[in-house]
């Protein structure tokens, strides 16, 4: 008995078998859920919205971060797609499989059932798009190269890179955080499935836990270099700097792009073995703050601004000159920020090394990456003392699109 | 300046630099923690004990596993190895680093400090000794081949291997589990860190949630396949059970070992987009309970024993003779039992086909390997229909040391 993909998006294989929809359990494209449908927990993130949720979201605990690359030629596969995801994303937010997980025995159930039964957990689905989807190898084989955002260009090469092409670019993104793994890789996993056809996974990446600091509650978490991280990080509770630093606005030509943003991802791997037999003074002199308080050179507690100007008896800076807290600083780099949302990974050992592939999987959000990520990153590159002990090894940049409004669908605006 | 293994071990490098030792925070070989010393946090699993903690613990959310081989010749230094472990267990249980995180700046951090503030977790830290470490091409390298427990041998060749070595084996393993996967990551690190120059990581794998049931409480969770899993496995609270089934007692000729038992590490890759493909009908049968409910096909609530005698009305059994509850059930293997402890996983996407990389990493303890786990996989590989969806693709075998007293070290009589 054949199955087609189209049949199991649209109605779990009802369709092809000729039975009722209803009984088969396939949800519909552009399907919004009834208020009453929404779960009660409060630990429900609002899929709607001016713009997408998972960016001014306090970062859950767990990462499972896929990058997808299209197969169809077709941009109305794409479009239905993102709408089928927009459904799918609406359901499994508030803890509702995408689709029923039992009906007739003869077709294979919607949804693959591995997170029935737990919590919505705060859960996330991020989209975006990729320079190579709307041009690739100089050819706009979707038609969309018209909308092209203005700024979404592929990463230039960059100080520090090791790039494995299998772990970058993409056409497609979907972040997915939750405070249970298993929610988010549940999330990606079905909507890798209702993509067959389309989509074909590229590759995907788990973040084991929340390492930077997004939010202006709870402690500062730590990365695997046992440090403290996103103590300067923009907070999610800043709307102003958002709008600022974040959200695409007015000023970008492609009307259908405001309101979205731009994802940079780099799977940076941190040099474990180097760094944990490095001295706690180059240590933080490296980092540019102290390790156990998290406190900057030049002060006592976390929060104390650091003193760049703040001189030692021999002359020479307290934050030394290629600390990374001073290269990295808004104060150095033109006043620029970026909102830092990255997570700890660790994918066994380096067969060709025997040491521990470990470190960060980072990813930014900002308006433009020329003048923010790329720009603090070749800064960062070419003098920090920190590139030392870190290799990025993957990377990618996506078009984070608007968020929608009930009955939307994400990324309508591109097929307008 | 040259800070040795040994020194960074046992003084945090302060021996080496004349550093008092206090003050370099080392910390002592077969260290008892005080009572005050302990967290009043409730989540806290206690080391100490008859038997190793993370075995009789119902199984927490997160785990790290990792596998190292010895890489000296000398007993001693294993010897010293396992107390300096201890010691350090002792402490990462409670939620303490090994050493300070912070202390003179001449000399490396004890502590690498990703968990520094960060609850216990219900840490627990499980050691065992693989075949390898008395034997190993054939040589007792290490004087200790007259203490090899009675039933630790490599696990023969098994239906459903497609074994990578560098997935396989190791002299030593340690299973981390906690609540929060930064803390058994954490542990795992810096016992590495702590043992090099003796041993090096073979391998190392991450298990995102847990996907078995342990324990009387709560629900039991699903697996990848989107079913319940351990339904019917031992629960921890049972000891007359684990007596029965789990810890190794009088009848081991080696004495040092009773109190232990034996630990089977697979890697089973579940074949995730064929079972995707696959009939709710097929699934069902395949596993012998429905999906969404966990119920035998001959009942209806999870908990109904299953009726292996049932058939239907074309004299068919209920249960397919090839379910897989069915060919794993102790009345079908001789009333054997075993107490499993999966975790799914998630690494990314094979290279080869661009499909997942995803399952379940199978731990299951047992006292009599032959008996049980080798005997109940040989049937399920012959016969189970499941077989057709999994992969083995890492394997091991360890013996767990036997738990211990405070003041005592793990693995002490393997010296005696």
């Amino acid at each position: 008995m054949k199955v087609t993909r189209r049949s199991i998006l649209l109605g779990g294989g009802g369709a092809a078998l000729g039975l009722a929809a209803t009984a088969a359990g396939g949800y519909a494209v552009g399907h919004t859920v009834a208020p009453d449908e929404a779960s009660a927990s409060s630990d429900v993130v609002p899929f709607d919205g001016a713009h997408q949720a998972g960016i001014a979201t306090p970062a859950q605990a767990r990462l499972v971060f896929a990058s997808f690359d299209v197969v169809s030629d077709k941009a109305s596969d794409l479009s239905e797609l993102l709408a089928i995801w927009t459904g799918a994303a609406r359901k499994l937010t508030i803890g509702h499989p995408i689709g029923p997980i039992e009906g007739p025995s003869e077709v294979p159930p919607v949804d693959t059932g591995e997170a029935t039964g737990l919590p919505p957990s705060a859960l996330t689905l991020t989209f975006g798009v990729g320079p190579s989807l709307f041009t690739k190898n100089g050819e706009d084989r979707l038609g969309l190269a018209a909308k092209l955002p203005s700024r979404l260009r592929p990463l230039p090469p960059l100080p520090g890179d090791v790039l494995d092409p299998a772990r970058s670019g993409g056409d497609l993104c979907v972040q997915a955080c939750a405070d249970d793994p298993q929610v988010a890789f549940h999330a990606v996993r079905n909507l890798l499935r209702a993509g067959r056809g389309i989509v074909e996974l590229r590759w995907l990446q788990l973040g084991f836990a929340g390492n930077t600091r997004t939010t202006t509650k709870g402690p500062t978490p730590r990365n695997l270099m046992g440090f403290k991280d996103g103590t300067r990080n923009l907070r999610v509770e800043d709307a102003g700097e958002l709008d600022r630093f974040v959200w695409v606005g007015q000023e970008e030509p492609q009307a259908w792009f405001r309101g979205g943003t731009y994802l940079v991802a780099r799977r940076i791997r941190m040099l474990i073995e180097s760094w944990d037999r490095d001295h706690l003074g180059d240590q933080e002199a490296v980092i540019g703050r102290y390790k156990e308080s998290g406190a900057p050179l030049t002060g006592t507690d976390e929060f104390d601004e650091p003193d760049f100007e703040a001189k030692r008896q021999d002359g020479e800076p307290v934050i030394p000159a290629d600390a990374h807290i001073r290269l990295a600083a808004p104060e150095d780099n033109g006043g620029m920020r970026i909102l830092r949302r990255g997570y700890a990974y660790t994918d066994g050992i380096d067969p060709r090394t025997g040491l521990l592939d470990a470190g960060l999987f980072f990813i930014a959000f900002q308006k433009d990456p020329d003048k923010q990520f790329i720009a603090i990153q070749r800064k960062l590159g070419l003098q920090d003392g920190l590139m030392e002990y870190l290799q990025h090894t993957g990377s990618g940049i996506w078009a984070i699109l608007p968020g929608v409004q009930p009955g939307q669908n994400l990324g309508a605006g591109l097929f307008a």
